[in-house]
This record gives C-alpha cells, sequence and structure tokens, in this order.
C-alpha cells in the first residue's frame, strides 16, 4: 500500500498527532490573531499554555511541556519583550525566579482556553460524549507512556 | 483549579497533542541522528512523512499534511538541496512536478516507519490492542472533524 494510501486509511500515531497539532495551531492563530496576538507563534503558545495565572517556575513549565529548560528559557526571554510575562523572585524561595503572565499574557491565556474548550465541545457533542471521555482517557495514558519512556 | 493542576488530570485535547507530538519529535531526532540525518527539523519530517516512494505531488502533501502549499514549498526546496528530493515532471501530467524522494529520502523515510511502528506496537501492547485500536479509531475520527471545519 503506497504511504500516503495507508496514511489515509490507518494513519499513524505520528501521523495523527501532528494533524491535530496542525489544525489546532491554525484555529488558535485565526482565533488570537483576531485579539491582536499575532507576534507569538506556536512555542511561544506551548509556553503560555503551561503557566499557572498566579505565575509558574521555568523548571515545571519545561517538565509539564516535554520541552528542554533552555528552550522554555529563551522562549520565556522572548515574552518578556512582548509584553507576556514577567520575571519575579518566587516568594516561596527567594533564590528562584517566578515566570509570571501579565494583564496580556492573562488576556492570551484564557482567549486560548476558551477556543479550546469550545473546540473539544464541539468533538463531544459529535463523537458521543461517552466515547470523548474515553478517547481523552486513552490518550492521557498514551502521553503518560511515552514521557515515562523519555526521561527530560 | 490552578491550570497546571488541571493540565495534570485533566489536559484538554491541545495539550495532549503537543505532549506527545514533542515527545515523539525527541525520541525521531535521537534515532535519525544515529543514522545521520541530523540536518532536518520536525517540518522537514512533516514533509517526508507524506511523501510515496514513487513521488508525491506538493498539492497533495501539503492537503495531508494540512499545510500551506506555499510552506510544502519552501520544506521541499531545503530538502532538494540537502539530498532528500528531487523535483521531476509528473509521468501522468507533463505541466506538473512530482517530489522524489532520493535514496537518502527513502533511508529516512523507512527508519522513521520502522520507529514510529515499534512505538506503536509499545503502546498497544501495554495499553491492550483492543483499546489501541479504539483510541485509534477516535483519534481518526477527530482529525477528519477538525480538517472538515478547516478548510485549506
Amino acid at each position: 500500500m503506497r504511504r500516503s494510501e495507508r496514511n489515509r486509511v490507518d494513519p499513524g500515531l505520528g501521523v495523527l498527532t501532528s494533524r491535530v497539532t496542525s489544525t489546532l495551531q491554525r484555529v488558535l492563530i485565526e482565533a488570537l490573531a483576531g485579539d491582536g496576538h499575532s507576534q507569538i507563534g506556536p512555542r511561544h503558545r506551548a509556553v503560555l499554555a503551561y503557566l499557572d495565572t498566579e505565575g509558574s517556575r521555568a523548571i515545571d513549565v519545561a517538565r509539564q511541556s516535554g520541552q528542554h529548560k533552555q528552550v522554555v528559557g529563551t522562549l520565556v526571554d522572548e515574552l518578556e519583550q512582548l509584553g507576556y510575562v514577567r520575571r519575579e523572585p518566587d516568594p516561596s524561595d527567594r533564590r528562584a525566579k517566578l515566570i509570571v503572565p501579565t494583564e496580556l499574557g492573562l488576556q492570551q491565556m484564557s482567549k486560548t482556553d476558551a477556543v479550546m474548550a469550545e473546540i473539544e465541545r464541539g468533538i463531544a457533542a459529535s463523537l458521543g460524549e461517552q466515547q470523548y471521555r474515553e478517547f481523552k482517557q486513552s490518550f492521557r495514558r498514551v502521553a503518560q507512556m511515552l514521557s515515562d519512556d523519555q526521561p527530560s
């Protein structure tokens, strides 16, 4: 069977995840550009996706997003220049820094969360609530398995 | 609930796909670097993933990968310079061009397919064959729904 044919009738995990990732990116770019967030790219959004509104440590963002700490550091520098986050001393450990979203960062985060929730509601309605719940449950296990195999 | 807490206990579709995508990228980078394919990045791999061994048209790669045709064109230029593909006249339409993998391109494609198949076998064994089959089936429907909503 041709690869293109196989990708169509029985796509592998890599093809499925990258196809969904790229569609979601496109939807988010459009939704966020309408709100003036066109300066940030997918790699910046991947950092903001893991920030707590109260602020997070770079190491936690790196661990949760499965990215290297240096990569997260560079993206945080860029997000700081663009006005989405600022670095503040961590009240619980004065030697550590927290990455805290600014008002602009909080706007982006809540808009992203709202767009994603809307997309998921549409999928769940179309697939069936029960089947979507099972899909997400398996997906969580797959993500967990893969990251257990790949220590950062 | 804090976002980081929610991402841990009930991650959304965007978090799950980007987490899995980034882990798979990391595994592939390591596996392919061992075979000397360290010059190509995730965006190049996303093009090679959709190429037929006999060659494919850029428009088909764009449609299947969910990327813009211009983006695919640029990546094909780069892959051509790196020796992974060449452009040839399409025998079925002399005005059109086919992107045909070179020997180096074919090596990369078969190595990638082998690594991904191995990962999927591991997941299926651990999750259970039946459950993994259902997961992939739902995933295909989710990917299809999302791309139906987003015409290129």
